[in-house]
C-alpha cells in the first residue's frame, strides 16, 4: 500500500503485457527500466539514470538529428523497428559527415504490448548500437491506452562531431558533379512490404538496414571532394536527388539503366506497381561528388562492405531550373519529380 | 502526374487534415514543412533542411536528453503538448546544470489530424522556444493511419553545455543536506485532469509548465553547493525524492506541513482521491543542497519569477537504508514510497 491506497497487482499475466502504469514514472516504470532497458543498454552514462546524459567532448562542430520510427510491421526480413531506429539516426549524422557519438531512444508503447517483444526489440537496439559502436545514452518511455498507438513507436535522436575543415552540404552540388549511389536500391521498402499484413508476396529480398557512418568516413578519407550525401529513406533515391537539386538549385540527370536494383526488387515493384526509384532504402546513400574525384571515391566505396554495389548513376548538368530528369533506356528523358502523396506509408 | 502515375489531390478538405502522404517524404511532406513547420520554427540551422543540424561549440561537457510527450488532452489550462515538449526537455537539461543550446522535435501524427491544430501547436512550440531562447534545430514528421495514434505525439531531445567544474548528480546527496522545492506542487497535473474528458471539475488551477534553466542557473550562480536537482514531473515530488534517495543511498525525511501546494490543488486532490505529493509539476524542481548554503540558495530562488514560492521541505537524515519518510502534521512519520502503478496516465 502506498499514499494513494493503491496496491501493486502481483499476478503474472499483467506483468507480461505493458500496462499504463509502466508509463507512470512510478514503481512499474522503474521495474521496466531495471528489467528490460538497463540489462540490454547498460553503459556508464545511461546507468546513472539521470535526467540527461553527460559526456566530455573536445568538440568544435556538433551535429544533431532526430527521427521517429513507426514502421509497420515491427519486424521485417533483415531488421526490426529497433535496428532501424538506431541505424536511421546514425545515417542522418553520417551523411552530414559527422562521427556519431551518442543516441537517445524514446519509446511510446501501447497498453497491452507484450513485454517479451519489447525486450526483443530493446536487444535489437543493443545489437545495432554495439555493431555501430554508438551507445544509447538517454532514454524515455511513455505508455498510452490500448488503441491509442500501434504497438510501439520509437524516436531516436543523435549527436556527433564533424571533423574541422569538412565542407559538406545539400547546397554545394554544382554543374559537372557526378551522382553516386552506394548500392542496389529499394531493398528495405520491398522487405517491409513483403512482411505487411494483406500484402504478402514471395520474395528473397531482405532490408538493407545498416549504419553508414563507416562508409561515409571511408569516402571522406579519400580526400576526394564530396559535395553532399543523403541516405535514401522515405521516398527513395528519386526524392533524395530532388531534395539535393532543390537545395543546390541545379538540374540533375539520372541515367536509368545505370541505377542498381536487384532483380527481386524489380520483380516485386512490377507486382506492386511501384518504381524502385521511389522505394525506401535504409542502408544506401546518394553522394554528389567532384567529377575529378568520382572514380577514386567510387573505388573506395566498393572496397567497403556496405558499398560493394556502388554505382555512378548520373550527373549535375546545369545551374538554374532545379529539377531532376531521368534518361530512360530508350533515350528520351522525363521529369523525375517528388511523389505527390504517399507511396509506401510507414516504411520507417 | 509522376513516375507512379499518381495525381496530387487538389481539393481543399483533404488539405485541411493530415493524410498519410504528409508522412511520405514526398511532395505533401515538403508542403507541410514549408507551410506549417518552417514559418513557425525558422532559423538558419533548421532552414537548411539537412539531415542533421550542425553548430559550433567551444564545449567541454555536453548534456543530452530525450522525452516523448503523449499528454491527453493536447491542450490544458496554462499550456499544450507543444509548450510542454519544449519546456520538459529544457528542464531535463536545466536540472543537470546544463545551459540548453538546441532542441529537436519529432512529430507522430494521426491521419485526419486537423492541420490548423497542428499549426497552433507548432506556434506554441515556437513561442516556448523563443521565450526560453533555445532554438528547434532538427525535426521530423511521421504519419500513421487513423486509429493508430491519438492525434499527436511529440518527442523532443535536447543538448547543452555544462559549465566546467560544476559537480551535480543524483548520487551526491549526503546526511544533513536540505531539500528544497521551487514552488507550489501539483499545478500541472490538476490542470490537465481538469481538462480531461469525463473528468471535468471546476478549478482555477493552471499548469506551472515553464522552462527552468534560468532558475537553475540562478541557484548555481549563488556559489552555494547544490548537490542535485530534478524536475518533478510524472510521479510528482514524492517520486523524484525517492529517486534521489535511491541514487545517493540515503534516507530523506519530508516535513508534510512545509510542502507548498495551492488550496485549489489540495481541494482538487481531495475530490480526485489523490495525494499532491504524487501529482506532476512541469515547472518545479526539487533541489538537495548543502545545509550551510540552503538559506542563500532559497533566497536566490525566491527572487526569481519561477521560484517565488520556493520552500525548504525536508532534510537528508542518514546514509544506508535508502528511503523517504513523511513527517505528517500530527507528528508520526510514514513511508513515502514510489507509486506501484499509474496515478495519472498521460499527464505529460
Amino acid at each position: 500500500m502506498n499514499a494513494t491506497g493503491m496496491q501493486c497487482p502481483a499476478d503474472l499475466r499483467k506483468d507480461e503485457l505493458i500496462v499504463l502504469g509502466h508509463g507512470s514514472g512510478g514503481k512499474l516504470s522503474a521495474e521496466l527500466v531495471r528489467k528490460v532497458f538497463l540489462p540490454a543498454l547498460s553503459n556508464p552514462i545511461l546507468d546513472r539514470l539521470n535526467d540527461g546524459a553527460e559526456l566530455n567532448l573536445d568538440a568544435g562542430r556538433i551535429a544533431f538529428t532526430t527521427d521517429s520510427f513507426v514502421v509497420n510491421p515491427l519486424r521485417f526480413p533483415g531488421g526490426d523497428i529497433g535496428s532501424l531506429a538506431v541505424n536511421g539516426t546514425i545515417n542522418d549524422l553520417a551523411v552530414i559527415g559527422a562521427q556519431p557519438l551518442g543516441l537517445s531512444a524514446a519509446f511510446i508503447l501501447e497498453e497491452g504490448f507484450p513485454i517479451a517483444e519489447l525486450r526483443d526489440i530493446v536487444e535489437s537496439i543493443r545489437d545495432a548500437s554495439r555493431q555501430a559502436a554508438v551507445p544509447i545514452i538517454a532514454a524515455d518511455t511513455k505508455v498510452v491506452e490500448r488503441g491509442k498507438a500501434d504497438g510501439m513507436f520509437i524516436t531516436t535522436s543523435g549527436f556527433g562531431i564533424i571533423p574541422s575543415g569538412l565542407e559538406l552540404g545539400p547546397e554545394r552540388a554544382m554543374p559537372g558533379d557526378a551522382v553516386l549511389v552506394s548500392g542496389p536500391i529499394g531493398d528495405h521498402g520491398i522487405a517491409v512490404m513483403s512482411a505487411r499484413e494483406g500484402l504478402r508476396f514471395e520474395t528473397t529480398v531482405v532490408s538493407d538496414c545498416a549504419a553508414l557512418h563507416g562508409l561515409a568516413a571511408t569516402m571522406i578519407a579519400t580526400g576526394g571532394k564530396v559535395r553532399c550525401m543523403r541516405d535514401a529513406t522515405r521516398g527513395g533515391v528519386a526524392t533524395v536527388i530532388n531534395e539535393l537539386a532543390a537545395s543546390s538549385g541545379v538540374e540533375i540527370i539520372i541515367d536509368e539503366p545505370a541505377v542498381p536494383a536487384r532483380d527481386a526488387v524489380r520483380a516485386a515493384c512490377e507486382i506492386l506497381g511501384l518504381d524502385p526509384l521511389y522505394v525506401a532504402c535504409e542502408g544506401r546513400l546518394v553522394a554528389i561528388v567532384d567529377p575529378a574525384d568520382a572514380d577514386r571515391i567510387l573505388a573506395a566505396m566498393r572496397r567497403h562492405p556496405l558499398g560493394e554495389g556502388a554505382c555512378r548513376i548520373g550527373a549535375v548538368t546545369r545551374k538554374h531550373n532545379p529539377r531532376v530528369l531521368l534518361r530512360t533506356a530508350f533515350g528520351p528523358t522525363r521529369l523525375l519529380d517528388l511523389l505527390p502523396g504517399d507511396q509506401l506509408p510507414r516504411i520507417c
